[in-house]
């Protein structure tokens, strides 16, 4: 397809696509002359992938083009491809090692990984900057005074294992390689605010069954 | 208790207290001569709440201030305390209803409703944020192609149900109204981010559960 059709399929200016081209987030379309490329059904993917996270995700276009470099590194197995490109979304601020609220954190961490039995986590722990967003959030829970035990963590824990296994069942339902990390990352960005949003409603819907409309 | 333990206990520096005093975000203590106030464990929690509102949610005073207004408005009944609290606190863009997207979506999620019978959260669509923001993120999945099904949206609604239910048994354990109140604005503020890392760390359990380290 012509950049015209490129832009009227993908709901993307024309001007917009330029830009992404030359700012290497999309690959240049075959050239079949001097003026014109032909752009294909590659091409749209990978343009809603880069408009979910530059639009809907607010990411800046140096960050799109590290989470693509590792989309496109078909060096890597799958788990490394994933953890790759979703690492280097933005994350929450880094914990301060020198916290004491941070070190019993972490230990909390520790433990609830150990009563979940997820190993493999608990192996990516120095390198995985989700990890370090969970010690800085359950810090941050303990500095405040709030009361939450550690069941309660990990009852949440083993319901966000349900979500995931979701996610990743999604996941393999895309044929290529580059397609599953795609999803992976459009899903990382795409349905935070809609997760969120459907605890919001689920919470409204069981505050008022059980305590009527008033 | 005086100031410089109230200040003491809650990790918030003197300066910082009387801010929060000037600004109508916590009561005043009990005057017990010209200069100097008795502050109690009510002023400690309250302090708390201010704390990770405007810290770790980054809301602006006005925001907490409205939120306070309703945890403290103890003529409403508990489902509307909860609703009124949870509505005030920061909400994604409106949807435009002018958006073909956004009208497919509104669809998609009645729909939704109706097959979780979430007959409570039908009712409160009109006035819900959460609502609202559901329809924004659905609207966005369908206009970047995001070809995610129907089936699926429910699994995970229900698993955000499991959520709500654990949110809210939690609730329960506090004694009075008002602390009911201030413990589900604390939930919304601390556990988003503390899910969302869970969720990541799922993600990389389960990916090297099934695809190994590489």
């Amino acid at each position: 397809m012509r950049l015209a059709e490129l832009s009227r399929r993908s709901g993307v200016a024309t001007a917009t696509i330029k830009y992404y081209l030359r700012e290497g987030l999309l690959p240049p379309g075959r050239q079949v002359n001097t003026t014109t490329a032909e752009y294909d059904e590659e091409h749209l993917r990978r343009l809603r992938l880069v408009r979910a996270m530059i639009q809907v995700g607010g990411l800046p276009v140096a960050t799109v083009r590290e989470v693509l470099g590792h989309v496109d590194d078909d060096s890597l197995g799958r788990s490394m491809r994933l953890g790759a490109a979703l690492w280097a979304l933005p994350q929450v601020q880094e914990p301060d090692e020198e916290d004491e609220y941070v070190r019993a954190a972490q230990q909390e961490v520790a433990a609830l990984l150990d009563r979940l039995g997820w190993q493999n986590a608990k192996l990516l722990a120095t390198v995985s900057p989700a990890y370090r967003s969970l010690v800085v959030a359950v810090a941050a829970f303990r500095r405040l005074g709030y009361e939450w035990g550690f069941e309660l963590l990990a009852s949440y824990a083993q319901l966000m294992h349900e979500v995931a296994r979701l996610d990743l069942d999604f996941v393999e339902t895309h044929p290529s390689e580059a397609e599953k990390v795609e999803t992976a990352v459009l899903g990382a960005v795409l349905t935070e605010p809609m997760l969120q949003a459907l605890r919001r409603l689920a919470q409204e819907e069981e505050s008022t069954r059980r305590y009527g409309f008033e």
